[in-house]
């Protein structure tokens, strides 16, 4: 089941610049293999900007939740969530 | 290059049964012709709207321009546009 | 698994009494049913309103879609969905 | 008497962790006594946030103040209330 | 038990005079029944607008869904509610 | 002539808790004062929230900014201002 | 006492010329004349747009009401308004 | 003297398609005589929308005022206005 | 030629008291010469706010800037700014 | 291919002097090197603000990410993005 997530980050302007590092670094890792479970099928940044728009296939809400409150970033994020489903013009058997 | 678009739909209230399915079955035949072509790369319902969370893959703003404006139902709809690019997280190749 | 929807009606103020209660009678047959089957658990309204507040328990996202699309008032109405899930703190079993 | 309240927690990001996790302690033990006497009616997690949907059975304005003032988390939350009241379409009796 | 409600009156410009006056005289009818009956403790016009800032004083929130829905200029209304309670630093008994 | 202003107190949440209770102390002497005067004629507390309405029965615009300028919980407030006058329909003549 | 107003005329796009140069008319007329008043001190267009600042002279809330309501376009106008009072770094004797 | 004006246009979806034509004519002859004499300095198309951003270069207010206010499309826009000048950062001479 | 600015003042409430008493004396005596010289030709406080609305006479935008930019106050202000011209109903001569 | 980035920079009023002078310096250099490549085509103060409109030339969405995010200032900004295409009223060869 899809979930169309957008995340803005927002680092307090006065983070040590290594303990920033370190965050990101844990975000990375955390990102990717949840990729590599196909959990998170799409993560694509929003030219301009510090945010991302991300496409989640997960089980359910709390499947969902637990992903999100985990991420190392989440602290520090503005999210907002979309439930998506398939789309009656969508021509993409592997979409939904 | 790849840009995010989500389309709400808001038809009046008052427009004839037939002449919105005509215009909806215009709707229907562009977005899988285009999907078909590659252009229109996802299209996924909101669940719970009667709006959509398209990912549009085109060479450059005008071709978006183009693809968006001649929509059927462009004239029914509140349309935001965000550009994408490539996450340095995101472990896919053909995501950007 | 359940959603947490917000419906805000807003008929046409033209649209002839006759009609109006038309929509409304199929609006309570639909919205009744839906409990009786448990998909629609909660059903509350916001006091000094024409909105409600609604709790859907439904098997995945295109469940909500298609009960939500279906609403005899759907067309009449500004909608917006939160999915849920279970609070670390509630003491219920039965809510999530 | 039911009231809906929508709380989104944003704790400062530089509070420290035995502090933040203290408060949340007294947070959930706080909502766990209400739940049981029959105040706290539904506690539900918005899924991808760290914000709760609730619904208090209270016998007044007055006590729904008291309540959520004194919520240990109060400072470090953005707080919604709508009054709620039987919809005419709800075939439950215990529902409002 | 106090409520604080907001009204913004939009009536279609096409409205015809007569038509706006007989549901305004309704109206008045209606808000003065009210007031006499204690029900409708406080009327202000909001200076400069078609709106009104109105105190109710009801019994519980269904009795306020019930006055607010059946005032007669309810259909053409913007209407915001909240709900009150006794100010610790109010030094009136009645104002609760 | 008559103010509507709604205040929301938006404390620091790292300010010391008796730096807090003084202010706070302040602030009540202050409004209780004004309501002997009878230039704070209503006080309530939003319910569920840390915000008041009041309305205040000044000479004049000066009147009303000396007044709000000089709460000593101003500096840590959000403050709206509409300005009232005697609504149509009000069968009350105490109350503008 | 001084009322600063902003004012963005709304008209109907279908409305007929003729009826909107007889109202736009009507509105010049009830301008200047307050304007000879001293009532309306200042009116300026905000460039690029069919909105207006206006600074009003009034003795009290009541008077500005009784002058905006009456404006033959007021209901047409989306409309906010702010009280003015001196400001203290003002060398003006006749700005308030 | 630069200006920026970004201008999103709304036909109402009945208006006959040749009426339209018609504005539309003329607005794209009144545009073109405006950039060939200097004035509408910049127009771009805002991708995926029925929207502009436009730099005029006027000599003051009130001739943008004019010129936005005949635009033939002027009734069916929303219009927002920033005055622009020169960056300190800017290495163009004839940017301001 | 005229601009309409409103500024919003918005210090840090753990800012020492000495440091804003030096700041506001120099944004005082800054406006009032700015006053003297006719830029700044009106200045009023909004009522119930740490705000006005202030009307600038200035050759054209680069003046605007330099004067709103060189405000001691400028880091802590929010600023809107609109660009005025005569209205075609104004009677005086002498406010464009 | 165009885009229309507008920045408002909202650097910490507790920021150390020095520090704010190193990092604008460092951006001054940086959009000027930029507009010498012909990337950053305009930069414009938006008067009356601390914020600007640019409009970058780029080759694609993540050259614009890159020279967005790279921006000395980026930590300190609020930025929106509009994708631009040549508008077909526009007379301009050289504006798309």
């Amino acid at each position: 089941m899809l979930f169309h997530v957008e995340m803005t980050v927002k680092l307090p302007t006065d983070m040590p610049g290594e303990v920033a590092a370190e965050i990101k670094a844990k975000e990375k890792a955390y990102a990717q293999a949840l990729q590599q479970q196909g959990k998170w099928r799409h993560l694509w940044r929003i030219a301009g900007s510090y945010a991302n728009v991300s496409i989640f296939d997960v089980d359910d809400n709390a499947e969902l939740q637990d992903i999100i409150a985990n991420l190392p970033l989440f602290p520090y994020m503005e999210i907002s969530v979309k439930p998506l489903c398939r789309h009656p013009s969508s021509i993409r058997d592997d979409d939904s």
